[in-house]
């Protein structure tokens, strides 16, 4: 707890944001690069961190240095704290690491008293400006260090005016605020007891210690917990002499980005006010004119501004948003950063800076924040609509919709077929659902996570959806919903935002996606450099085209259950699970497997030359059934309403049918390949189907290749099992067409026993693919369902996890399972192809770790394949290292 | 695939039972130590492999090193096949190395054929004998070899009875015979169009093919699934000159065990018959004789018999089941194998061969079977009983009782209270069933499985359970059940049999169990061996005291939650859970708290001076409402008969709460420390109850040794946040009531993550303690309740898995990680107290893995500590190997 806390502008740099803050490192660096900043030092984090260690107390030596710094400064400007004639005035701002906007404190024009005001007037000749800054300054010490309310400033100010007669702040005289000021120092002795300190240099300490403490305040602390950030962290205090762009006609203020931060065009963008404060700009009294203004008024000072924003860009080699004051004809530069932008123009600016020669392909794809494109890629709310958000869910699939309200599948079928828009609220929604959904332009449940049915099945359609908004009290029987006070009845137009998981009133204006040739170019740059493939989990022949045309090479995962759930296929599927045994089971298949083939037909044809793993029914047969609950109140209604008796009978036998198919934890149930293995007829039944549609397109000149892939294996007996139930109706089906073909058999890993005991299951696989959402469901013991609507928020909010392991993939825990797996996979077969088709497979950080681990591919939803394309090229950077990179132009 | 196929007794020895079969290399064992034995030769389990795998083809030279063997015993005995004067006569007898008693192929009596017969004739000078034996030997070829059905000979033999007017196979004369041969022979040749081979060799090496392919036959292979035993093993074959116990008088049969395998006791037990072969005495025509009476009989030979059964005795150092013949006054050995006992046998047996020197107290461990001491523990059914089972459950608690059908939890604590003795029978039991099922001698229930409600509780308290089954069609409204066409009404007398899962007709009679010395003197043997502690699961004072009793040393789990379903206690649970809010819920806390206090007072009073984990709330909370189905089907009668509103709206309230908490998958949503975490104020109000409970035991005098444990846990972050919590309380108990005591803080390892990182988990722990249950869910995936009612039997019958993982533990998957936690955890904490408290802790093989990872202590209910002491001892022979056992007396 000691050493070096304090450091001259000069001794600093860019690199040392962690010591000196991201504000903070920026000054010095310009400063080193000649630029002209208002000179000044910076107070470290670990002053900060020492500081709260000790309990509220200045580390030893910290004093010292600060009193060391300030000499060298006044020596510097020829200023000094007190001076009557040129007192030093600085600003203390707070400058954290990582960004975290307006959450802690501030104090400006430090270093006015009673005495030095008067040489600001002086200096000035303007009394009304002078006594304003010290006026301000009072409130803010006051407020900020003090602890003393803003609003009883205020108030004083109002009878201030009042007494003058006068509306705005402006029109008061030096007078005026002369008596306010007096009334501020007497509010604040009222309140604390304590007289406004008269010496600099008090002021200063005590401003140091308050900005210190703000750390801890209670926006700071719950902005870091929100926003994920340390609390390790600390922040670094800069300390910097004041320069005032609101001394004169020659003087101003302004905010500049280096390139368009909408478009990402390269031309400076931003605003400028004359003879004004950061402040006023913020106050909106005046309005600010654009940049290009400034060329007019100063030309000079545009001139050197515009060189320095080149000078910067390049410098940085990104696009800067600067903050810079005129004083008296001079140009101060007070910030630079890189500059926050839209998606659309990150792309263009990482893009041109690759042609300009700034930055190599790497750094290109490295300046852009994946997900970014997630917006880019669906119909999206214009950002700039004022919206009416009543309720909030989980962003369950994205992109966003408006409609009017439905709350019946078969309603909603037939105001679609007549052309209408609307949205489909459930409660919850189950395969009898499907037709509705179909027709509908989104989806909102108030129960069910982020692998509901709706979510799942939305996704897959490609259309938004809201689910498991809780504040939803849906009413079917008045055909209404309530978010506490507000009723919304069928028919009413709403809003959802499936990216966000917002519930809005009304028609909003909406934003078409598009692939800009940026967007194209950056991707192209992507796949120049990642290693890691790219698959999309699809389920359709649509879905496939899709697919393709955002790049994908190959199905990673077809869900074949989806196919199951068809209007028009789940009668049949019903009459296959209620079968009575073997015979009615197999007549109920052979009606499904000419469907199936079908199916298969279209994608593997729209995949041609791709590889396609086809997934086997996978889920808990009851979840094409009814529900028992309903079952069981029509019963109770038809008994005692005196219903027919056959019709009670028949629903008793589906109920008692429903009942021996429930389950108490069906994710652990009877499912995946534990139903290939009780009914092997229904596994025959679609690798013959595969296998039919296979041979079709081979004889059609084609490239099928399709991968069977069997689900929820826990040991390689299983595998061995079926592996031998699919070869033998594979030989059959080349017997009877006549035609060759290849396929491969693997399996998903999605529990931990199957990961555990890879180096056998790698024996009869020909590939393994980690199926991550229930790997991470069993290795924590989570059903995603239950976790994301109760426990797992409060598990993020007290920091006992850092993410939400559906969403990005847990290392620690789901990853050190993987990469077990692959060791030992390959243990057994070197070449064993390792691919992801969880829904992390779209995520970035999650692909970052599939390189690290040695996967061949990632699989995702079509939508997210540009994502992950981009994400795969930065994991290729950040875990090979960029040793290899040379700057070169596209 | 060739190399020695063939071994002459005396080429053999009892440590080759793999190659030669058990029943083969203890003929060799005999042969060697001098016994009288026949001389034979032995047909290895290799060349039964071999023959299999060459798709039923001798492999090459079999045949040619048969041929020799037989020569060299023609030489020896001066006999030789097919001669007319000395014909040799041998037995050809399956013999696995695991014995598979009647299910595979024996031929006897081969080398007669229409000439051998007459020296038969000649030489015993009794017709009727020999052509018996012929006739005999026919049969059994015809049916055995040639695959004519036996029944199709008896017909034969009927018809020849008819036709000599008599009713016993005895009464036939030698030319009766003659005639029935020479049919026996036209079946054969007419069913299967071959003639009966006359040529000896020919029919060795017919009978030799049959019985290998005997292996694979229908029965042997169901056989061997039901028992798990390999196919891969193979059978030997034996080939052994014939002597003959049916000769004259001076012949005999008979059989013996060492001991008595009933009781133990150390004296010859067996039964024998003059003049017979074994077969009379399956046959059951005539009566046998107690082998004491052979004394009389025989003296010679029963003086003989006696000294060699000691020699075997000893030899073997273990009881045997001999099987003897004699021949004109020479005795013959026919077979020595280890005795089957009872478990009371089996115990007295292993103790008194310590006392006698015969055996270290090591191998008398090892010679008791655990899971045979279960009897012991439990009232028992009559093995001798005759039983009307009419149906087959899930043994879900152990021990059998009999009384009255009752289906209503309120009625069974009326007639409880009565004195009336009555089984509840229950679709499912829930925590609204406690005060029937306490008042209950047994529980039957339709569903569930080993962990369902009805069997953790019946477990918890003792009494038999039978789950599951499935059979049972209850209707409460007729107060009656169907199994089949059988209708059991409310009243009925059955009874149960919880080890089994049998459900019976009627009363039955039971055995009370009881502590034998010698059960007694082999636990203390046992305990001198082990370095496993073995504790118990326990919930009440009263089970605490109960395992004391059995030899627990402290108590591996209390688990609160039982305490909050008893009767008195639930209504303030369920007020805990629907409370609105954090006040309303504390109050009903502040109500539970003195109950808990209670109960940790007095479990921790019996368990004075041993540690006692006790494990804070695990289960959902949703488990302590009622079913949501049943408030749905209450609302809906109640809104269409015009119910009261008020009466519905609560009803209505129940069921949103109920909604709100219901979950999709129980066993991974919200429970265990997430309920800590979600609601500290209940694990505080846990934690209070103990340390008060401990203090008061302190002010005592007493040695409370409490131990916290959170179960659940998947992170650190975790356990240190509750631990935080803990260890607050437990200073404000200190502080409140100025008493000093120790307690430590520990976690349940049952999650795959909490393993994966048991590293960091072992920062914040005093101990572990494996959950092996829910681990064995979550690493297989496997929803108990869920896999053991469904998918298991099939996957136990395809032998995809070797053991029902929720019994034995799995090694592989759940064992690895289990290793890895050991490893990981004393890392980081060398001295890491580690123990396991699933239902694994009290299974032999699983507590022989606990051994070999290093485990601290097994934990099991308190009727298995005496099976887990017992195994904790061979487990430590096992693992540690015998190098340090000296041969000692007790």
């Amino acid at each position: 707890m000691s050493g070096k806390y304090v450091y001259l502008f000069e001794e600093g740099g860019a690199g040392m944001k962690n010591l000196l803050g991201g504000k903070g490192a920026n000054l010095c660096e310009m400063t080193n690069i000649g630029l002209p900043v208002p000179p000044g030092f910076i107070i470290t984090t670990e002053a900060c961190k020492d500081f709260t260690r000790l309990g509220q107390k200045f580390p030893e030596g910290l004093e010292g240095q600060i009193r060391e710094k300030v000499m060298i400064l006044e020596k510097r400007l020829g200023e000094s704290f007190g001076d009557k004639t040129k007192p030093l005035l600085v600003s203390v701002r707070s400058g954290a690491p990582v960004s975290m906007p307006g959450m802690m404190d501030t104090v400006l024009n430090l270093g006015l008293n009673d005495a030095t005001v008067g040489a600001l007037i002086s200096s000035t000749g303007n009394e009304r400006f002078a006594m304003d800054c010290y006026r301000r300054f009072i409130s803010m010490f006051g407020d900020v260090v003090m602890g003393v309310e803003h609003n009883k400033f205020e108030r004083i100010l109002d009878r201030q005016k009042n007494k003058a007669h006068v509306h705005n702040d402006n029109e008061l005289s030096g007078e005026d605020w002369r008596e306010a000021i007096e009334e501020y120092k007497k509010l604040i002795n009222r309140e604390t007891g304590k007289d406004f300190p008269q010496n600099p240099i008090e002021q200063l300490f005590m401003s140091i210690f308050a900005v210190f403490n703000s750390w801890n305040n209670d926006r700071a602390v719950v902005y870091r917990r929100i926003n994920r950030i340390s609390d390790e962290l600390g922040t670094a205090i800069n300390i910097q002499a004041m320069v005032f762009g609101n001394m004169s006609d020659d003087s101003g203020t302004g905010v500049a980005f280096t390139r368009n931060p909408s478009t990402g065009e390269k031309k400076l963008y931003g605003e400028y006010l004359i003879n004004a404060q950061g402040e006023d700009v913020v106050a909106g009294i005046r309005t600010p004119k654009p940049i290009a203004h400034l060329e007019r008024d100063m030309p000079l000072i545009y001139k050197q501004f515009e060189e320095i924003c080149s000078l910067l860009d390049k410098h940085y080699r990104d696009m800067q948003d600067i903050e810079f004051t005129v004083e008296r004809g001079k140009l101060w530069i007070l910030q630079t950063r890189n500059g926050k932008r839209t998606a659309q123009a990150a792309i263009k600016i990482a893009v041109d800076m690759v042609c300009e020669g700034l930055i190599s392909r790497e750094e290109a794809v490295l300046k852009i924040e994946p997900g970014q494109l997630e917006h880019l890629l669906h119909r999206r709310i214009d950002p700039e609509a004022k919206l009416d958000i009543v309720a909030k869910g989980l962003p369950a699939s994205p992109g966003a919709a408006s409609g009017m309200v439905v709350f019946d599948a078969d309603l909603a079928e037939k105001l679609g077929q007549e052309g209408k828009k609307l949205i489909l609220v459930r409660t919850e929604t189950t395969p009898d659902d499907i037709h509705g959904i179909l027709h509908a332009q989104g989806i909102l449940t108030s129960r069910g996570g982020m692998t509901s049915h709706a979510a799942v099945v939305a996704r897959g359609m490609g259309k938004p959806c809201v689910s498991g908004c809780e504040a939803l009290h849906i009413d079917y029987e008045h055909s209404e919903f309530k978010v506490g006070d507000l009723v919304v009845k069928q028919g009413d137009i709403i809003s959802i935002d499936g990216s966000l998981g917002n519930v809005i009133l009304g028609n909003v204006p909406m934003i078409d996606p598009g692939l800009s040739p940026e967007f194209q170019e950056l991707l192209k740059l992507a796949d120049q450099i990642r290693t890691l493939g790219v698959r999309a989990n699809a389920d359709t022949p649509e879905d496939a085209a899709k697919s393709r045309g955002f790049g994908a090479a190959g199905i990673g995962l077809t869900r074949t259950e989806h196919m199951f759930m068809a209007q028009d296929r789940l009668p049949v599927v019903q009459e296959m699970i209620l079968a009575g045994g073997l015979r009615e089971r197999e007549a109920a298949l052979n009606k499904l497997m000419p469907m199936q083939q079908e199916d298969f037909y279209g994608i593997l044809k729209a995949m041609d030359g791709f590889p396609v793993t086809i997934r086997l029914l996978d889920p808990p047969l009851h979840e094409f059934l009814p529900d028992a609950e309903e079952l069981m109140v029509d019963i109770t209604r038809l008994r005692l309403t005196g219903g027919n008796k056959d019709e009670i009978k028949e629903k008793e036998d589906i109920l008692r049918k429903v009942r021996a198919l429930s389950e108490h934890n069906p994710m652990l149930g009877l499912r995946g390949c534990r139903l290939g293995i009780t009914y092997p007829e229904i596994y025959a039944m679609q690798a013959r189907a595969i296998f039919l549609a296979t041979a079709r397109l081979v004889k059609e000149g084609l490239q099928p290749i399709p991968e069977v892939e069997i689900p929820l294996v826990i040991d390689v007996n299983e595998l061995a099992y079926l592996r031998e139930l699919v070869d033998s109706v594979a030989a059959e089906v080349k017997k009877d067409t006549g035609v060759d073909f290849h396929y491969t058999v693997g399996t998903m890993i999605e529990i931990p026993r199957a990961a555990l005991l890879a180096d056998e299951v790698a024996a009869e696989a020909d590939f393994f693919s980690f199926g991550t959402n229930d790997l991470t469901q069993t290795t924590l013991g989570f059903s995603r369902d239950d976790a994301e609507g109760k426990f797992l928020r409060t598990y993020l909010e007290q920091k006992i996890l850092t993410d939400n392991p559906f969403m990005v993939l847990d290392r620690k825990g789901v990853g050190k399972l993987m990469q077990m797996t692959v060791e030992l996979g390959r243990k057994t077969k070197p070449d064993l192809l390792i691919g992801i088709c969880g829904e992390h497979g779209g995520e970035p950080s999650s692909i970052e770790f599939c390189q690290m681990a040695g996967l061949d591919y990632v699989s995702c939803s079509p939508f997210r394949v540009p994502i992950a394309r981009l994400a795969a090229a930065q994991a290729w950077v950040k875990v090979k290292g960029t040793a290899d990179i040379g700057y070169g132009t596209l």
